[in-house]
Order: C-alpha cells, then sequence, then structure tokens
C-alpha cells in the first residue's frame, strides 16, 4: 500500500548472533537471554533449538527474542545444551522457513546449526550443489555448509565439518548442536567474532561478550580463526580445521555493528568508536558551537569529537524508542516523515548554533541527506557532518542485505560525473580515491557545510589495527576471498566455473 | 499440565487435502476455497503456494484454513496457478516445518509439493539417501519424494518425477507446482483420491469432489492410478508413469475419511455408508426402541440401520459445535469430561428406552466406553453398540499417526487372553478372525450390552467393491505393498535390506 | 470491503447465556464449563467475574468461551463465587464496551450484573435516566437496571434489585454477584428460562439445564417468574419481588433457541420439536422420497416428519463445522456462495428425489431460498418445505438483533400485493393471518414446491402449552407487555411519555 | 509467578498524553501521529475517538500506539475530528475499561473525554455521587467529571463542563469531543502543559508541542489555566469557566516527564535539565574522572554536568531498547538481573574510573541501588551519585501510580532513625529537610560514595522559576490543592467531610 513507510536502517548489515550454551541446568533459557544480549545483530526472527541428551527441540519464530520466548515456549525447551540465532533478514525474505537454527537428519545424525556470516560462494555452490541432486528449502547460505557436511565422506561429524568448511570461502561463525555435542567454528580468516566463556561449570559460545556479561558468564577467549571446538560431557576439545590465512577480522563491527560494551577482537568496541571521534576532529576540525550525535551509534564518536576539540556535547538529536515497523503515511505527506518518526530535533540544542553532526557511517545517503535537512529546519546555522569511517565505496559480500555498489553514495565515478577541481580535493585533504564519488559531491547532496571523513589510515589505528588483520574492503573495493566481487557483484563475469573442490577428510581428532 | 485435557478423536486419520488450481485469474482464492471444502482432511496447517508465471508464493501456517487465509493473506499469493494443501499431524509433531506444500530448490528448478498419503518404505529410503548425502528438514515421507526427484537422472522434470514415484512404494496423491506447469499423480495402485475438474477454463485437481461443488467447477474424472497429469497453458496431457498394479481404494474413505457429499472411487461416499447401515442391521440386529448415531460420523449409518430396521433414528447424542483444541480439567475431576465436553446425550430420547448405538469405528475404544457409559447414565436401560465396519485388528501404513497394533482394542489375542466359547462366537455369527480380541472381550470393556460389528464381506457390498479394488488390511492384516508391515510394525525385522534401486528414467513424452 | 461475504444466521436472536456458580472451590471454572455449554446462546463475547470475598475480579473478550479462558485467564478469577455471561452481539456493536458481565461501583457497593433478555422500556429509561444526569457508557439494555438499582432509596442491594426490576418491563433472566452474595432474578412473566441447581454443596444458576449436565450439576427447579433468590454463605432465601403476572414463556425457545437436550419450562426441548416435526406431516403431509433437515437446527423436527409420515429420513444436507466468521468471495461470483460455505449438499440423496426440506423458521426468507435452491441443483425433483412454528409476522420486542416487520417475509401486506385466491388458501388449510403475506407468495419466492408452517394451534400443543403460558407475539403480533411494539417498531408514535414511576421500595427480607 | 521479573520504572508517574485535532481531512491519522509522539506519557493503552459529523467512533486497545493503529484501525476512524489519548496505567489496573478516550450517552448528548491529570477530591466525589445514585464503571478519576457533566443544570455543554471543572479540585488537562465540537480545557492552576496549534487551517490540541512538530503543525500558545476553549467548523472561541489562582506547574515535567524537545510552560525541557546539571556540578562538585548518565532521562543533566565541572561525558551505561515488560529469570538467579537487562555498563569505560552517575531522580532506590553496584562492578573505583532534582519527600496526588509516602527512600523520619551529624549535614551543604531521611543514609542505602541531590532554589532557577508558579509539593510537602493530602494519605483523617457544593451555571457563551 502506498500510504505506508517503512522504517528503514541504511546501515550495512553483517547480520546475526549466535549464542550456545553446553552443560547448563537451564540451558534454553541462558541461551534465550544471551540471544536477548545480542538482540543488536538481528530484529527479524530468533530460535533456540535445545538438546535433553535424547531429542532435539526446536522453537523458532518472527519477531524479537523477548516477544517469542514465553515460559511456555522455553518450556518446550528442555536439557543441558541449547543454541540460539537471532537474525536480520532482507526485504523479500521475511520468512520463517528462513529462520535459524536449522535443524536437520542426515548421515551424521540430527543436528542443528546456527550460523553468522556469508558464503560469497555460496550461490555457486549451491548451483553444483542442485546439479548432484541436492534440493534447498531455503535462500539462506548456511543451507550450502548443511549439504556440504551431509555429503562429507568423513566418518564422524567433526571430520564433516572441517570438510564442508575447508570447501567454502567466506565468514562464519558457526554453532553446531547434536545431541550429546556442541560445535563451535570460525572462519580462517576471523571475519566475524566469536567468543567463549564459562557459567556455572558449563560452556558459552556467543557472537559478543555482552551476551557473557548479561547472564553473569566468565569471557575465557575469542575461538580461533580456522579452530573447532568440540564442547562435550567430558570437556573440550580444540581443533584446528584449517590452515592458517592471513586475518581479516570486519572493520565494521568497531564501526557500527558491534555493541559498545562488547570486547571484540580484543578491543572493546566503545574504545574504538571515541577515538575514532577524536580522529575526526583532528582530520577535520571545524569551528562550531555544538557537537551533536545522529543516535544511537553516532554517540560515542561524538563524545569523542567533543572531547579532542572541546566543542560542547549536546544531545541535540532523541531517538524514538516506540518505533514501529511501519507507519501509515498521511496523504498531505509530511517532509521526512520516516526520519522524523525516529528522530527528534531539540530546537533549543541546535537553534542558531553551528554544529557538527556525527554518525557512524552514510551507505545511501538518503537518510543522511534528512538528518542534515531536520538539523537545519531546527535551527542549525551550519551542519557540519562527520562520518566515523571512510567513504564506503565498494559493497561487503560477507554481511547480508548489503547495498549493491549502485546504492552506494561514495562509489563509483562511472557515469561521468564531473571531477573534483584540486582545490576541492585539498578542501578534504585530498584523500579522495579516484574511482569514488567526489566528497563535494556527496555533500552538495546532503546538504551540508562540510563532510569530512576519517581516513582509512586513522580507521585502521582507532581500532588498534597495527598488524592489518582488519578487512577493511567496503572501503577499498578489495576483497580477501577470491571471487567474493565476481559472485555477487552483477558487473562480474557470470560464466566464471567453480573449481572442482576435492571432498577430503582433515585428519580426524580420534 | 495435569489439569488440561485434550479433545482426542479415536480415529483412523489419513489424512491430508490437496487442491491445485491452473490457468484461473483466481488461482489462489480458488485453491483456498477448495482446501476449506477438504478441511474435514486435516485441521492442524494449512498452506497454498501460488505461481505468477515468474515466482512462487508460499503461504503456510497452523490453524483452520478459515482462519489462515485472511484477505492480506491471499494478496500475497499472486497468479493464475495454485496449489493447496490441508494437513493432520501428529501430536508430537505440530511444526510448521512439516507443514506443505513444501517449496524447493533443486536442479529440476524451483518447485512446490502437496502430497496426500504415505509411504512405507519412506524410513528406509530416508536412510538410503541420507547416507547418499541428502538431508532431511522435515520428518515428512513427502521429502524422500523431493530428494528422489532431485537425484534423478531425468533431463526434464516429468522424467524425474517419474523416477522417484517408481522408486518409492505406497500410497500417493501428489500435486506438484513449478513456474509455469502443475503435475498431479497418483499412486498405481490408486490408494487415495484424486479427482480432476474443469473451472472457467481452467483445470483443478482436488482429493474429493465436495472441492469442485463449493468452487462450482464441474467434475472431469478421476486422476488413474499410476498416472501423471501434467498442465501447462497450453493444456492439460497425461502420461502413465508406472505399469499397472491391482487396485488397493482405501476402504476406510468410504467408512470415516471423506465427506458424504463427495464421490470417491466412483462412488457417493453417503451411499456407503448408509448401506452399511442396513447390513448391520441385517447382520446384528436387535429389538430396541431408538437408533442413536454417535455424531457427526456415525449418522448415515444410523440412518440405514433406522430404514433397514424400522426402528426409529434419533439425534440422543448432540455433538457441540464449539469444542476448542484443549480444555482445563477441574481438580474434582468430572467423569468423562473430555467426551461430554464433545456430545451432549439428550436424556429425553435415552431414557427408558433401549438404545442402538450407532458408531463408524473402534479403535482405541477408550472414548467408545465413555459414550456408552454417558448414553447409559442418560437413563438407556440397553445399549447395543452397531459399528459400520469389521474389527479394526491391523494398523494402517498408508496414513499418517495411525495407532499401534497394541493400541486397537480388537488387535491381537498375543498375551493369552481366554478365547471365546463356541455359544459366544456364534451370538455374533461366529465371523471372528482368530488372531484379534474376542467381540465379547471388546463387548464387556465397552460396557454394551451386545456389540455388532460390520462383516468384511457385507464393507465390500456396500462401498460396491465387486472387482477387490479396495484395501481392506487394516481389517484383514494383509497388507499389499511388501515390507510396509516390516517397515513400521516393531515386531518386524529392522535388519531387513532396502533393495538397490536403479535410477532409471521412464521414457518421456517429449 | 465488497469482496467478502459475511455468514449470516437469519434467525430470531434471543440471545444470551448466564451462569452462576456459588460456594464451589472451583467457581470461575465450573462458571466457564457452564458457558461453554451455553455457548449456542451467544458466540461473540463472553466474560466471567469472580469473587474471592474481597474483590471482583473480571475478565470479558470478544470470541469463544474455549478460545478466552484459557488457564492464565481462569487463574486470575479465583475465589468460590463466579458468574459467567456469553453473548450475541448485533452487527453494529461488536465492541467489547458491551461486553457482560457489566462491574460497577455504586453506592450499593460493587456489583456485577449478567443480563439475558431485553427491555422493550429501556430506550425511553435510558432518556428519562438521562435526564437526571445518568451517564451511559455502553448500549446495552442492562445499564437501565444498574442506574435503577444505583438510585433506589433502598437501604440494602435485593431492596435496591426489587425496585429497579419492578420499574422495567420486559425479559429479564438476570444475575449479581457482590463480594460475598450472589442473586438470580427472573421477570415476572418468565420469558427466558433460569434454573437453579447443585454441584458439591455450593450451588449452580444457569440459562439452561444443559450447563448443569456438563458440570454434573443436579437440577433443583427453576428460579420462579417474579421471584428473587439471594444466595450467601449461610445459604439461600427466595423472595418474591414482584405481583405475578400472566405468564410469557418464549415459545422460540423450543422451537429454535435453547440446546435440544435442556429442560426449559418444565419440558425437554427436543420432545417439543420432535412433535413439531410430527404436527407438520400432519397437517401439511405430502408425497415424497425423503424428508432432509435444514441442519443442525432443522433435524429433531425432521426426524418427527420422518417418523410420522413414514418418508425416510436422510442427511441430505451436511453442515460444515469449520466455517469461520467472513469469507472473501471470489470476483467471478458463486452464486449462494454464502449458503454452500456452510451447508454441503448430497446429491445422491437428493437426486430425483422429491424432498421435504424441514426448517425452524423463517424470518427474511434470503437463506432459505438459497437453500432451495441449492436442494434443486443438486438434483431434487420436488422441493417441499415444512417450517415447524408459524409465519413469523411480528418482531420480537424481548430478544437483541431481531429484525424488524419490515425485514419480514411472511409480515404485513402493506404495500397492496395481490391476495391470495380462495383456492389458494384452500391448500394451505386457510389458516393465514389476513395481515400476513400470502403463504403462496413466499413459496414462490422461495421457488418451493409447496410450503407448510405449523399452524399456532399445533405449535402450542407440540410444547405443552396448555394453559397459554407462552409468548407467541412474533407469530400474532400481540405483545403482552404494553408498549413494547411502540417502543421499537419505527411506525408506532415517538411521542409517548415514559409514565412517571415512584421509586418505592419492596418490603425487604431482613 | 515466582520466576517472573518485572521491568520496573522507578519513577513519579503523570501520565498521560492526549492529542485532539479538528478540521483536518485526515484528523484520526493525525492524532494517531501525534500520540506517538506523546508515547513517552503513557505505554499502557491508547485509544482514539473520531467523529464525521453523525457518529462518534471508539477504537482503543491495550498496547503501543504504533502497534494499535494498524490501518484497518484507523480505516474506522472517519471524520475530520479525533481525540486521542495514551495512558500510563497502575499494576492492579491494566484493564481495557479503564482505557481512554470514555465515551458516554447522557443528557448534553453523546461525548467523548481524554484526559490528563489526577483529581485529589476524586476518591470523595465518587462517593458523593454514588450516594447520589451514579454508578462507576471504571476506576479512573475522569469518570467524576464525566458524571457531574451528566448531573449540571447548564443548558449547554460548555455550561456543563464549566459547572463540573468548578467543583473538582486537582490537575486536569482534559479534552472533549462531540460529533461536531471539541472541547480543551486546563485546570486553573495549569498543573499540566497543553498546547494549541494549527494544521492546513485546522486545529491541533495535545499535551505536549513535540506532538506539532512531528506532523508539522504550528505551535500557537498554551491553553490557559482555568480556559476552556470551544473548537467548531466556524471557529475557536476562547471562555474562562474557573477564576484564577495561584499557578502550580508540575515541576517534575520539566525533570522527567516531558520529552526533551517539548517546549513546556514557555520553555524547551532539555534547556531545564542540563541546567541542572551545570547545578548539580555547582552544589556538589567532586574530584572525577567520567560523568556518566542513567540512560535515557539522566543524559541531559549529565551533559550539563561534564560542561560546567570539565569532567569527561561518557556514555558508560548503554539502554537496551528491546526490553520487553517480564522476563523469566533463571532459577540460579542473577544479581540485578532486573536492571542488567535495561542497562549495559561498558567496562572500558568504567574501569578504574571516578565515575559521577547523574539520574533524574529517586523515588524508591532499590533501582538506583543496583545501578550503583553495577557500575562499581564493571570496575569503577569511585561512584559519585548525583541527582538533578531535590529528594523526594512526598507523595504526588496530581499524578497517578504514584508510591505513597512509605515508599520514599528520602521521606520521613518518623521510625526514629538517627539524625545526622553537623559535620555530614555540613557535607550536603546542611540543606536537609528535618523531615527527611538523612541524606547520609540514602547513600548507605545506594553504595554510592558521595551523593548529591540538586537544591530546591537551584531546581527553581533550573526550570526558570522566577515567580513561583511552580508546584513542587513532591519536595516540600506542602500542597496547593486543600485537602489533597487529606484525600491520598492513609494517615490523613479519613472522616473529613465534602463541602456541599452548589451546582451552579457558569454565565454561558451564548
Amino acid at each position: 500500500m502506498s500510504d505506508f513507510i517503512q522504517i528503514e536502517n541504511d546501515r550495512f548489515h553483517d547480520h546475526c548472533g549466535v549464542c550456545g550454551v553446553f552443560g547448563h541446568p537451564e540451558a534454553a533459557k541462558m541461551a534465550y537471554l544471551g540471544l536477548y544480549a545480542l538482540q543488536h545483530r538481528g530484529q527479524e526472527s530468533a530460535g533456540i533449538v535445545s538438546s535433553d541428551g535424547r531429542e532435539l527441540h526446536l522453537e523458532k519464530s518472527m519477531g524479537l527474542v523477548a516477544d517469542i520466548f514465553q515460559p511456555e515456549v522455553l518450556a518446550r525447551l528442555p536439557g543441558e545444551a541449547a543454541l540460539g540465532h537471532t537474525r536480520y533478514s532482507t526485504a523479500g525474505d521475511t520468512s520463517l522457513m528462513n529462520a535459524q537454527p536449522i535443524v536437520i537428519d542426515c548421515n551424521k545424525g540430527k543436528l542443528a546449526l546456527g550460523h553468522n556470516g556469508n558464503l560469497p560462494s555460496a550461490g555457486k555452490w549451491r548451483r553444483t550443489l542442485e546439479h548432484r541432486g541436492s534440493i534447498f528449502q531455503t535462500t539462506s547460505d548456511t543451507e550450502v555448509i548443511v549439504h556440504l557436511i551431509a555429503r562429507s565422506q568423513a566418518r564422524n561429524l567433526s571430520g564433516a565439518l572441517a570438510d564442508a568448511l575447508n570447501q567454502v570461502e567466506g565468514a562464519y561463525s558457526l554453532l553446531v548442536l547434536t545431541r550429546d555435542e556442541m560445535y563451535a567454528m570460525r572462519d580462517p580468516r576471523g571475519f566475524r567474532p566469536l567468543a567463549l566463556g564459562q557459567l556455572d561449570g558449563g560452556w558459552v559460545v556467543a557472537s559478543e561478550t555482552c551476551a557473557f556479561d548479561l547472564i553473569g558468564a566468565t569471557y575465557v577467549r575469542d575461538v580461533a580463526p580456522g579452530e573447532m571446538l568440540r564442547i562435550t560431557r567430558t570437556g573440550i576439545e580444540s581443533l584446528q580445521f584449517a590452515a592458517e590465512k592471513p586475518l581479516q577480522h570486519c572493520i565494521f563491527e568497531h564501526v557500527y555493528f558491534a555493541r559498545p560494551d562488547s570486547l571484540v577482537f580484543g578491543r572493546v568496541v566503545e574504545e574504538s568508536r571515541e577515538m575514532l571521534g577524536r580522529m575526526l576532529a583532528r582530520e577535520h576540525g571545524v569551528p562550531a558551537d555544538v557537537v551533536v550525535p545522529v543516535p544511537d551509534s553516532g554517540v560515542p564518536a561524538a563524545v569523542g569529537y567533543s572531547q579532542e576539540s572541546g566543542i560542547p556535547f549536546r544531545m541535540g538529536l532523541i531517538r524514538n524508542h516506540y518505533v514501529g515497523r511501519t507507519f501509515i503515511e498521511p496523504q498531505q505527506a509530511i517532509r521526512d516523515f520516516g526520519v522524523k518518526l525516529k528522530l527528534n530535533p531539540v530546537p533549543m540544542l541546535l537553534k542558531g548554533k553551528r554544529v557538527v553532526l556525527v554518525d557512524d557511517s552514510i551507505v545511501r545517503g538518503t537518510t543522511s541527506r534528512k538528518i542534515v535537512r531536520l538539523v537545519r529546519e531546527a535551527g542549525a546555522v551550519e551542519v557540519h557532518m562527520r562520518i566515523s569511517c571512510p567513504p564506503t565505496i565498494s559493497p561487503c559480500y560477507y554481511g547480508v542485505d548489503t547495498p549493491t555498489r549502485e546504492e552506494l553514495i561514495a562509489a563509483d565515478e562511472s557515469r561521468g560525473r564531473p571531477r573534483l577541481t584540486q582545490e576541492e580535493l585539498d578542501e578534504f585533504g585530498g584523500k579522495l580515491d579516484p574511482r569514488q564519488r567526489s566528497i563535494e559531491e556527496i555533500r552538495r547532496y546532503l546538504g551540508a557545510d562540510t563532510l569530512g571523513y576519517v581516513s582509512l589510515e586513522n580507521l585502521r589505528r582507532a581500532v588498534g589495527d597495527t598488524r592489518s588483520t582488519f578487512c577493511t574492503s567496503c572501503y577499498t573495493g578489495v576483497y580477501p576471498v577470491d571471487g567474493a566481487q565476481a559472485e555477487l557483484d552483477p558487473r562480474a563475469a557470470e560464466s566464471e566455473e567453480l573449481p572442482v573442490v576435492e571432498i577430503q577428510a582433515v585428519p580426524n581428532e580420534r
């Protein structure tokens, strides 16, 4: 219906959270609380599968964790092991069928999987597997992994998991639950976080450490890239299922994805974000009266900017916490209606002020443009937009529902846009990648007085990336996994063949 | 929770309904109405998949057809082809995951399946397929068929369907929908009904003709056993995908499953049921004052009994139409509470009367025992139970959620029960199968004054089975499909090997 | 939305059920089961108020009893006394605000009321009370009674109840619950049934005895017309709050409203209905092949007709039990779609047959016309419509949502319709009231071959009305309560004044 | 159930929002958006009544505005006038019956009311009105007003409204809608805000101006204390229905209730709050490393504190936005579980730090105690609690669901607690009211290192109260309306008589 407005979130989305609990008398309840702490990683659907030692029990549903797991639902999840998943789903794919965990029967027995990540090669594998007679009931990449497990010649599950994961390239922080075991695996490049904790003598594995904090678990260490943990009644075993590869931690976890109180890739997220604000102030200082974040994600960087610059921090935009999914738009359309539903400007803090407006990133730019207008209409005399990451010039192939290159405002000059003059370039420190839309053009589109992004160099510094262990492909267009771009970018050749992959068991632990 | 009572239905369950519509501008709406007419075949979940020529659209949900397919749901089912399914599910399997239609992607493209029937060999096939690397996401037999389709070497879908169906033995009335075709198939023995109709220039296929009556479609003919109909824009093709086998129409469709106004296996169901009542009166006449049916399914036989015997028909038990699924039982438990919630005796019609109580079948006997007591407590001086089919001595392996042999009150004398005397046998015409529990014992358990079942011979007559085209295995213990008993009966050997099946394409139609 | 079809029920509606329980440890649970048994008296909303001796607890909701009173809802209804109400509501008034019981605070304390009946004078009283400063929050007649109670000068509640009820004319079977007492009252003419029973040492009051049967209560006696029962911890007191008036039992309770297994006005309903069928056969016998009821309400009369005439009874129309509230109608409209959703004709039983079609009443005639057509299209060669009550020529002012005179097909010749010839009159025994539409005209409208109604004389006989204790105003247009017609009939003068009523306390019991 | 935890909000609650729209083609839609902007004033239920000139249409429901007013619901609210209400309800009163607007029929016609405020004299009026024969169906104060309107002798509605409001003392910002008029009234002391705006030629009245900002309405002025606006098709009339009384704006609107971007009592709320933070820094400065707000309400004061003190502001506690209503608590209870569900401490920002923790108020203190512990457990070495209002020593009788005196941690020394020494008093500037619990005792209970409240004097300065126009009774125990304390405080005499109030019409405008 045309008079509806969808509340959009113009961000990259990673976007899933997993939480497994093993050896705890209230496993499902703890997994539920862990998912609740990971809710920011996916709000569309959530599911928990539990094992009582004999049988797997699954409950999944569309909606928020706190709404889904009512007492009668938790009561149907008995046992001392549980695996939870919370999911972000794409617009066209709001189906429960795609919700996780996925529970299957195969020759390795009955097992449940929850996956955070994305496999750029999933499409090709899917076609290959279908060719070999596999059927697909979901559109999720995870089903590819499941098929590879089932088709593995390995004699046991850990071997089959290793087999499967050695065949797919991409990002996967993966939990698997069987009747009596739990497995936790992280891809050899370590794209996504996955942490191990202890709780009352049992084990917890979760996407972020904030899940541990809520349930009172103790952080032990991160699951290592290429590592498989096998957790059973008798203890925990570590296997390296894949050779080491250059690390590629997702830098955007620190920019936006993760919760600020989480420890991600060995560093507290909040720390990175405040440092990004400081970097912004150093790189793009401007005389102003107030520093105003776009809440909530812009707050830490705005705090940092304010500290560094000495310009007062003000909550000049307040986020509405009661936002529903869709709204009926009045026929006499209200300008920037969708953004107004979400953000309330405080005119008293903005009126007559020169405003430094801090946000974490710009993807399409449409929302940012509305926010700039909102701030200006609330009385700001100058709006200086500051973004706590570099221009997003290229899609991410390791997350879900990411925009295409065409949708990125900072991408690509291919359509013959006028180039910036040297002066214009100089204004922003000459840091422009020649392939990207000029900062000046974006600034004009946004309607801001000035626009500044953190440089890639400073982003790396802010997240503590001293040894180049982060993936920054969305800012550089250079992808760590071969074929990632080819697979998903419509301009890449469709004809490329998937290399024939030998199914080969990794030497097994028992 | 112990204070809950589940309203049980002590019957065999077949139990699914399918309805496909092709070439109609309101295909999904018509499929929905068809499912509504088939609601008696499964009340747990329902689903419709539609095709708009480019994409398949699926909506399925737990609940009743009329509740699920609200306008906004139907609005999400565009196109001129639709396939609907309504499902009965077992107690432990109330999961939406098992609801149909199943929609998959495979090397034959994207397709949807709806299946009415059961495959006794599904368990073995499942193990075989898992062994070969297939994964199973549901517990439904239908997923076996899907895998066999995907693994077929046939070059097109009709070949793959033939391939798949030639490998499984069992009951299957199957509909398949792709973007631009619909297929309708019936197993070579014709266990389950499947009828073809025409509607406004388009085609309809449904489990029972009552679906045609509601939407105003014209009955054309039954889909033949072993036949595959391929319906496209250009017309309808018939293929015989399997050699003829001896027909095995499910006789219980006439006894209980089908709606009385449907034409099933060439005969109107109501006709069979009234004739069963007449047979009962002839075989087990008894002096009485009233003939009272156990509603609703006992009504036609009671009408027949009344006509034949001249004893007045009375609605001495009235069915409550507002029954929910579960009820909270008072702590001061009410005797026969569950049955009372469903059936209201009319004391005025029963008091001081000798009652012939007519029901269609007895499975466990627990409900019948309560009904007899209810009738007696309402004042009946004699209760003569008459059952419009023979004693149910053996499970059905072609339906879902059927009781095991141990649960059948009429099954099996293996635990050394005292045999009936010749006199006792004579009382009921000496028609007892020596393997079954004696009629006298059942009578005593039920608390009836007399008990009479229709003989198998007369059941055959009543349904018009002049050429032995019906499956009567539940009354005889003799199964038409080899291995049916072995597969599902716990007493059968588990070690039997599935014969190696050569995947071989049937010569194809184009 | 125009493509929706509402499943209509072309009947008079009384239509509420009440059930009170006092002195039982599971009072709310018992009231809930009682309401469940009374569900046929109102399916729109239901409510229960319980008292734990200190406070009244209310739960009410739109929907069916079995759906509303889930365990968590019943858990919020503690105490040993409970009052339940199930309600039929009119089309334009599906609001929860009008659901009962009504709970109020007034100078007589906190009290809850549940009312079955209608007050023709409610509209005038409403205007009078508003004039005196009362406010009305519902559109229900019951609120008038509540105001009269609050405004009574009587010093205690029983006096106030007597006061209030002596001022309103009409039908009221009324239950009132306070913290520690329950009152049961019936109007002096006894329009609606109200029965007293015992349960485990406590008391039960219910609209029909079928509520007792389900919960195992023992029927004690009817609450007498003009009687007030006051039930407390110490026992039960009887007060006659109003002088006796000529009895006016609603005859339509026996024709249609009540459940057949209930004892209403001293007679089992089923008995009346079968006798009505016999009367029909005697008055309007016709050569035919089958007697077919319009289910479910036409069944007993059809059974009686069959018995009397010797023509076989057949369930040639089967009622669909899964009917939802509304349906989306296909754009290519299906003829008689709404009726088809509800009734399935069984062609085999109707084809080539001369059918006696038995229904309990005709109000607007639109549905009956469709049913006749349905039966004919199923192959009947003759359709003889038989109605087990006289022509409904006048509205009922003691029930809710009854049609106006203009809507009654049998009412009123005022628009100059051609009169029947003497021959035509003779055909039906010359029993036509000169004011009513001719039977012949109705027959033509319905498309039946013949049409016969039970005569008023025989209706009286069938229900055992030997001393003229029944209200038959819907068949005669003569109303027992003065002003009933004037109040509700649009043609009656609107200007009539409500007589000034002195508020005067009835001598009180303590 | 004992394993459930309720997410509490330890604040005073005012707490309702009203929004009326008149003369706008999308009146209900605009009222809905206005309510959405006012959602913070009440999250339990919401309702809108609209008028299409002939009839009032009501939709109300439990839940959030954005969830309730789905398109099909808004479609049932036609017309160019609408009145919306969003409500906070008390724990024991989550009933829809109490939701507003209330729609009634009375001798002034059909009218709808929405009320923000509380009437301390409601209880007495209720008893008086019940004595005179009124019935009460809700527990809301608003029903008292309604009865007084209905009982007024005034000849028209505006007279009756004036009559009614002149009889009740208390806080009321009231909207009334009839078929063709809307009234907006504010009590003579102006306790609660009520603003008038214009929208596309129509009128809007709302509790806070933030409602105007969302829908694009222009703020015109506040409704004056004692003023009644009558809005009709022909324009807007102003009547002064009550003589001026000393103003008593609720100071807590600025401390906590209102949205920071609203203009309340002529001042932007955010401005007051930041100034409160500055005052705190001046009064209770302490050496520290970070200023951390308790989000969200503590943010502006923390920003102010940081600015004034130069100590860096940090979001060391992050509010969880996905909090549901209730949670199942693990059996192995997690310490401070409820607070943890709502607030996530960021250890990196707190570890080893001396923290100034800023919150807006303390009521019971239980939550604050848990937050202090949370911050300490996250590593803070010192926690200095700063509260941006004075100690809350006395209940509020003009809001709903406010704690009793006994529940206030800062109230009352009557139980012989040890008094503070002069030194202790000196530590906090000697500002202690002798009747209140000592600050030192509260500090000890909270487990904070120091505790400081803003003084009343500075609170007044911060909100710009230069002419003593604010009610500060919760900080002083001195109430502006006689009898307020007596009515609600259990220790006050229950015997006081309500003065006889002459019902007298105010001279009317026509």
